[in-house]
């Protein structure tokens, strides 16, 4: 018999998740802080709950993904909160990204009231989440892991374990890390072949023939040269990732100079207002700089130069 | 019937590639600097001359595979070089990676004699020019394009004419500022997961499932992950690409903050005598900065954790 399933977060991301979840014939328990969020799956069937602490009442597992530490603490230590309502046993399953160090402490802390939970972020953007081949990266307890395969199963294509409480989120962190400054290494490589006079598509697509191939080159950078920045994956989210990242380099002893540099970048997008924009916008910083802009339309072979 | 093929650079890539087109039936016309690489092809039938002047008597298509711009100037240019010897309408293939503005000097200096050039760089490392599928990137006149054609569609698979002269190596140059940053975003993922006690081989294998997917976290990253760093593509000469790209780059006034930060790993490589190792060994230098070693025999799950 299907699991009734808790779903609290119908963002860009949770709401094709939830949907995928429903189609595979779980029942639907959900809460919304923005009531609008609920309406499509409402009208398939899905139950309301006025509060985290009712929904909790109704299941034996519950799915949060949220923007980021404090709103996972909220919702489950919060007033109303799920802690409130969960019964000894329940699953918990954090599918948000936040700090790995966080997402221990609130497993210990559940633990104390018998209750379990897994950090599992996610990977793949919104095309993965509609067509239900996330990866997911997942820590906590093996018999958890375990129990939560089945559900993971449906909303993803590759799903690892990879230790303990936090691991989940580290590889996360790992995952975002490595975008961001594949990110700025896009950029670069567009803008020096657009400087240089070279037609900047074409040098992708011969890229994209070599090692430098990467689904970053391929998606991300078309996305560059189009200037068509509809997320996709926020740059404001991107923006939190990288200040986790950067928080848990701190915390380790760990120097990362690449991640603090594209870091940079997007301090620089979140001020100049583009934070609902795809990461991918990150070039357009990288194009202020230079005054070097993908979508001028000067003809290739005019080949910038500079009076040194 | 073949043409016969002037052949200069016999090393770690040009040896393959010479072979690859004797098996294609081309008599080949070696010169080189170091006779013990002539070995193997004298074997198989070359003809070996004692200049650069001397072959370019006898061959209407000659390709040049050496380290930088003054190897492929003095080849050229040098008492007993090439043009001493050339007769006029005779195309000089440049496959080394050298500056895209000395490539275009080599071009119109070749011109006043009736010889034509192409800039004709390549990706896809050593195994590329066994398997001859590497990605070749060519500047220069279309019709010169058309006539190399077939000699380089036995060299490699994806060829691409991106335009004149030059546009070739900084299509290079690209992909080179692409890689070496690759390789920075690359080591930072994998220690970040090391320092965090969660494995780093796990790690890397649920990041190819996503969008951080790349051929350099398949295949450099198994290299860091392994410490095992035989050339590939030696560090030396990854140092020498982004120099030029650095070059390039204060040539357009184009900011390259990225690439500058990766030259610096290149730059303590080759100081503390890792020239002659794959560029993947640049994680040997981030082990170093953080004191966090991928080949530590530290169980997984053990956290590095520093006192404030």
């Amino acid at each position: 018999m299907p699991t009734p399933i808790g779903f609290i977060g119908l963002g860009i991301m949770g709401q094709p998740m939830a949907l995928n979840l429903h189609r595979a014939g779980h029942p639907l328990h959900l809460y919304a802080r923005r009531p609008e969020t609920l309406t499509l799956l409402s009208e398939q069937g899905a139950t309301i709950h006025s509060s985290p602490k009712e929904l909790a009442t109704q299941v034996d597992l519950i799915i949060t993904l949220v923007s980021d530490g404090p709103d996972v603490e909220s919702l489950l230590f919060g007033p109303e909160g799920i802690c409130q309502g969960a019964h000894p046993g329940t699953l918990i399953i954090d599918m948000s990204t936040i700090a790995a160090s966080t997402s221990r402490q609130i497993a210990m802390r559940l633990a104390e009231q018998q209750l379990h939970f897994l950090d599992a972020p996610v990977s793949g953007g919104q095309t993965g989440a509609i067509a239900g081949n996330l990866s997911i990266m997942v820590g906590g307890e093996p018999a958890q892991f375990a129990r939560a395969l089945p559900i993971l199963n449906i909303l993803g294509q590759q799903i690892t374990h990879l230790g303990p409480s936090g691991s989940g989120q580290i590889a996360k962190t790992c995952n975002q890390i490595l975008v961001s400054q594949m990110l700025v290494a896009v950029g670069e490589t567009l803008l020096l072949a657009k400087a240089a006079g070279v037609d900047p598509a074409a040098v992708r697509q011969a890229l994209l023939g070599g090692f430098a191939n990467s689904r970053i080159l391929d998606i991300h950078g078309q996305r560059m040269l189009d200037h068509q920045f509809q997320p996709g994956f926020k740059t404001k989210l991107h923006h939190k990732d990288i200040r986790i990242a950067l928080q848990t380099a701190a915390e380790l002893g760990l120097a990362l100079p690449g991640t603090a540099l594209a870091a940079q970048y997007f301090n620089a997008l979140m001020g100049t207002g583009k934070g609902e924009l795809d990461s991918s916008a990150l070039v357009l910083a990288q194009e202020q700089l230079s005054d070097v802009h993908l979508n001028d339309q000067s003809p290739h072979n005019y080949q910038r130069s500079i009076t040194p």
